[in-house]
């Protein structure tokens, strides 16, 4: 897991190669071309939070309407929608969940435009779907997904970006803003905090993650992190929702992970940080954004689009440092394989 | 909440009465008439979780690509997406959430046929939808909402069915059915399974509740209630999505809830179940299926569309009971309003 995390930066690196970058440019002015009416994503586990992202991006991106589709109502319960008009991207590190392979078999014969998003080039899904995309991650060794996660972010945000400029290419002010991504992640990754905070866990039976709009992906998926490798519960909220319900169980023996930017999600949660702390939750803010008086994960500032791919890299960090703290070994998480079958 | 939860069963006859079906078939009909591209919902909170039932309801039943779309986007991204030929449907108990209320105003100028289920058809969220569907549940008074979640559920249940049959209005068959609904709840609240039950979580720290399809959005709901009065960290997880990682995090000191019903979202279930028996996870099922060796509260068998509006009452009690077990007050969760409003 902790050679899986320390690759992502030689993972944008080569996404941003030439080749990558045309890769997704022609799949880009496809979808460009056809002129999708909505998007419906469709992952499991890690992947769904990449989708998550995805669903952010093309409403803000492409005020195309987006929503996460979940697999079973067409492989459980036989639904057939009428997908004519949609574009159906499917997510996944392996390509080889066979609900999901249903889906996009179901939206392809229904007249969607479908996408495979995955790292695995010859893997049933992307054989499946009209279009493909290599997120070409490499290798995964490690069953908690990091590598394959952020690789898939980046796809996707490259995809979409792609789309918007009506070409498929990426512009030239948005090629030259990712360029400067493997050596940010380089900075984020030897920056210690992360490593140091976790001591502070050690204990800990619960945690609580938030954060809104392209943070909440980052939520989402660190606290899946904590549960797969220290099998710590952590429940993660949008900091809206988390004021809708969840907040009256924070307290000062909760820990909260609040992923904090610089942009507009981030000056949304600083108005939920002030309800943390009327609850005396125990605060920890991970991001660009200074906030005074709580305990921080420093992450360099960027647009907040690009923030995913940075502030979820020390929670990964966390992840690994507390399982091992905890005497866990989260390479082999008890109860898990790689590539898990669902239907 | 006591009161609130035992006024369900007359919520349910009450929603049946002439006078709200033919409000509903109304609607409906204006729905079926208009023949949406795709469903947008749009909710917080526990109304949330009665949007993600409408989702599988339009997915299965009407095969109609649905999504729920994260209020965020437009109002913290300023997000315009382009909503002609979608039908956006808003879910709020009091109608005043802010945010709900841009989104479906967005959604309107943008060519969106609208409607708002709430549960004040004088609200801000009912007044700016095109169509409005009032849920009739009368005055809730404790902050943690049961009632509004159920009749929310059913009202969605009688929309969506009108909608099916196009002329908006219930079939005959589909009446008769649901008339069963007041007397079935009646016999699902007068168990005394759930009540039982809460002593043995007195002292959790933690719990997962998971369910497949229709029984995916009871899970989540129920968590929230446990959440919302008990603090005791509740994670739900669709029974796929928990063999995609979490499932590492239960042994035999996390208890899990899993709702498994008699109908496809049971059956899959049944596939999840030897899985947390290798974990030697502590399960109980709540539902219509009879699960051999698991601890079990039995609710009435019904089609598994219906399991939702009877599943979750044990569960309500269950938090509600379990809050009181352990010295708290549900009537009023530290750090919570009735109305909550988020931007």
């Amino acid at each position: 897991m902790a050679a899986d995390i320390a690759e992502q930066p030689s993972g944008y690196a080569r996404l941003l190669e030439p080749a990558h970058v045309t890769e997704i440019a022609r799949v880009a002015a496809v979808i460009a071309d056809r002129r999708p009416r909505h998007l419906v994503l469709t992952a499991r586990g890690t992947s769904d939070h990449a989708a998550l992202y995805a669903s952010y991006l093309a409403e803000i991106r492409l005020s195309l309407p987006a929503g996460l589709a979940s697999p079973s109502a067409v492989t459980l319960f036989g639904a057939q929608p009428d997908l004519s008009g949609a574009l159906v991207i499917a997510v996944s590190q392996s390509g080889g969940s066979a609900d999901l392979v249903e889906v996009v078999r179901a939206a392809r014969a229904s007249g969607a435009l479908t996408l495979a998003v995955t790292n695995a080039p010859d893997s049933a899904l992307a054989g499946t779907a009209e279009l493909a995309i290599d997120i070409a991650a490499g290798h995964e060794r490690a069953v908690a997904a990091t590598k394959t996660y952020t690789a898939e972010l980046l796809a996707l945000l490259m995809l979409v970006e792609g789309v918007r400029a009506g070409s498929g290419r990426l512009p030239e002010a948005e090629l030259r803003a990712l360029a400067a991504l493997p050596e940010l992640a380089e900075r984020t990754l030897a920056d210690p905090a992360a490593t140091e905070l976790a001591p502070r866990y050690r204990f800990a039976t619960q945690l609580v993650t938030t954060g809104r709009g392209y943070a909440y992906p980052t939520a989402r998926e660190s606290a899946l992190k904590l549960m797969e490798t220290s099998y710590l519960p952590a429940l993660a909220f949008s900091g809206a929702d988390l004021l809708h319900g969840p907040l009256a169980m924070t307290d000062p023996d909760v820990p909260v992970l609040a992923v904090v930017g610089s942009g507009p999600g981030g000056a949304a949660m600083r108005e939920v940080l002030p309800r943390l702390a009327e609850r005396g939750a125990d605060v920890v803010t991970v991001g660009a954004a200074e906030v005074p008086g709580a305990a921080r994960i420093a992450v360099p500032d960027t647009d907040e689009r690009y923030a995913p791919l940075l502030d979820v890299l020390p929670l990964q960090r966390l992840a690994l440092t507390l399982a091992l703290a905890r005497g866990e070994d989260p390479d082999a998480p008890r109860g898990l394989k790689k590539v898990t079958t669902t239907r």
